[in-house]
């Protein structure tokens, strides 16, 4: 044994159970709100021709892509998102993929990133997207789909904040100078939910902006209005079920993100820093990335924050026992062996999760292993019960037991 | 754009929407019965220090392994398989993680085998294994959980071929030498449900056996009979619910891995050549890979062919449909696109898939996209229906109408 082939690769992780039922059972409130609007499920590969994946992202991001030869000397990359992928299907399959089409895709993405708190290198990202429509009922599809996957996992107090990435690029256009550019002015903006207003003025100063612009930049960006796409976009999403109250418009919201063309929004919990999700319309990145004009709108679900909150508010059950039941074995002899697997096999049969204790030890130890794993029941079938066809059902935190037939007649 | 932009890497799939319904579906049934017995979840990540997966499996399968140097000038290398990182998990984790332990893990694995039909590059494993006994409940407790993952899926006419590693072993321990010893005649052996017997004597006289010799490893692999171990667990697999006549003991199966050091079993479909899946017991391989002594037994479904096998038998349900609903917009008024929007929203409550039509565009149009993409009904709000919250659902295959009333009083 050496050193490191007992430890997980850095900035990577394992997810024991315990984590794992919790991480599963966000991700399937997520993916029943993403079919119940329809959004179907697909997957790529996690690795792609490196031409795929390279010069997509900047020249930063592109040093943060996994990739090696491989053994048949091509030059392949890992998944760094799930937009590029998914524009080359939307490109490959063509004519085979109906138009609209709506997706959901739930894949690990890799990023060889500085691993830091709550970064990683690997980490699972879910997103919907909407192709082939630019009328705002696509917009507020994504929007309202978003809404239920927080609903769904029992977010109740959140904003969904948007803005309309023209908005900006207008008010801003006259004010940009070919040394500060709109886009540069809008990276700006974006800080203002974290910096003071002064702070954001200061930088677009060193950026080249005389300060009187910066000023105006501010003033005419706070005293903006939503644009009548947004404000459609906004009635149908309350039409589609979205609170009144809960979107709301945010002049100063940028995303950083270049390629949006339209909608942007974020989602944001009262009392945590941050977003744990966001989105927009971008309708010229998959022409961009693969050649074919395509419009889009899609949202992605920061999950590993979106589970961490989720916990932290309590909103995970507190029950995500690994069975609802452990049959224990009352001794080694074959009668009640198989008395313990007949009853373990009847419960299944009702659908309930069952653990079998595997081994015929001290009965005591048997009931400690299933306070210790958190199983709320355990059964004990001796050679008084199972004559009668009967066990004991004893629930662990009160110690009451019950009793349970279980030959059925 | 150039060649291979557009291309997915050869030996990978993409997983278009169709498909993925077919998959989740195979998979959610399996990750049922899995649950109902106790099994949890676990995740690994995709990459591991290359040492913790080379010199694991063999130097003809260490070829295979996809390995690189990251950005760090770390020595890293891909997902091989399920077991390796497993054992690393049970070592690293000890203390942490209570024995005895039963997890499920359903990942990506990764290898760099030439493409042929039914082999790809990256594919899925269902793994289940259950750590720190050695008592034939365990191995029982594998057996009907594997019965049970098929059993979900709808297989009837499928046997669980079942041997001994210990039988095979002892059999033939005295008929080895030092030329051909156990595990090459094991090997052959193996071989026995594809090539007749002569050619399997032959083969063993090729290897250096006499033929006296090879003919007595056949006869006394055809006269075994069940070892007391083989005989408790397929009496405690059938207390578990795995039908009387299902399990079939026979003397001839060696499966191929040289790690079982008991139980091996195969699961077989009726009509259906090789295995939809198999495992068994294999006490020494945690501590040959992690340097921690830990008796383990466990099962591998072949996911891409049980569910290729699935599909076939016609086992997935027909209407796997994107939506149960699309909502059409009538026209582009904003009063009929909100009702829309209103409806989809009404039925979404209800827990129904709805797809609302993303644009307004001729109704005809709208119905023409349900019918292409298999969604069973249409549902049309028009300036008759709105008013008197009502809305027209079209059934697609029959074309008959009915009416459902929208606003909730």
């Amino acid at each position: 044994m050496t050193s490191t082939t007992l430890q997980t690769l850095k900035g990577f992780r394992d997810f024991l159970p315990v984590q794992m039922r919790q991480r599963n059972w966000v991700r399937e409130k997520v993916v029943a709100a993403f079919e119940r609007s329809g959004f179907q499920p697909l997957e790529t590969p996690t690795l792609e021709y490196k031409e795929t994946i390279m010069g997509k992202y900047g020249a930063e991001a592109d040093k943060l892509v996994y990739q090696f030869t491989d053994n048949g000397e091509r030059e392949v990359a890992m998944r760094y998102d799930q937009t590029v992928p998914v524009a080359r299907v939307m490109a490959q399959y063509r004519g085979q993929l109906l138009l609209p089409f709506r997706r959901y895709q739930i894949q690990n993405v890799f990023r060889a990133e500085k691993p830091q708190r709550g970064r990683y290198r690997e980490f699972l990202q879910c997103d919907i997207d909407l192709f082939g429509s630019t009328d705002t009922l696509a917009d507020a599809e994504v929007v309202a789909t978003a809404n239920a996957a927080y609903a769904a996992i029992g977010f109740t107090k959140f904003e969904i904040r948007v803005n309309d990435r023209q908005l900006l690029t207008s008010t801003l256009q006259l004010l940009a100078t070919a040394e500060v550019p709109v886009n540069s002015i809008i990276q700006s903006i974006d800080k203002l939910d974290k910096m003071p207003a002064d702070a954001v003025a200061q930088e677009l100063q060193a950026k080249g902006l005389s300060a009187a612009a910066a000023e105006q930049v501010l003033s005419s960006i706070q005293a903006a209005q939503p644009t009548a796409a947004l404000q459609e976009i906004i009635a149908l999403a309350e039409s589609l079920g979205v609170p009144a109250n809960r979107i709301v418009f945010q002049p100063t919201l940028a995303r950083g993100l270049d390629y949006y063309t339209g909608l942007i929004f974020e989602i944001v919990v009262d009392g945590y820093r941050g977003s744990l999700g966001g989105g927009g319309r971008y309708d010229g990145l998959v022409e961009l990335l693969s050649g074919i004009s395509l419009p889009a709108v899609g949202f992605a679900m920061g999950f590993d924050r979106t589970v961490e909150v989720a916990t932290e508010l309590g909103l995970l059950p507190e029950a995500l026992a690994p069975a609802e039941y452990l049959v224990t074995v009352f001794d080694d002899s074959p009668e009640m062996r198989q008395a313990a697997a007949a009853t373990a096999a009847m419960l299944r049969s009702q659908g309930k999760a069952v653990e079998l204790y595997p081994q015929s030890v001290k009965l005591s130890k048997q009931l400690k292993y299933a306070s210790a794993q958190g199983i709320p029941n355990a059964v004990i079938i001796g050679p008084d019960e199972w004559p009668r066809g009967e066990a004991l059902v004893k629930e662990m935190t009160t110690g009451s037991q019950s009793t349970i037939l279980i030959v059925q007649k």
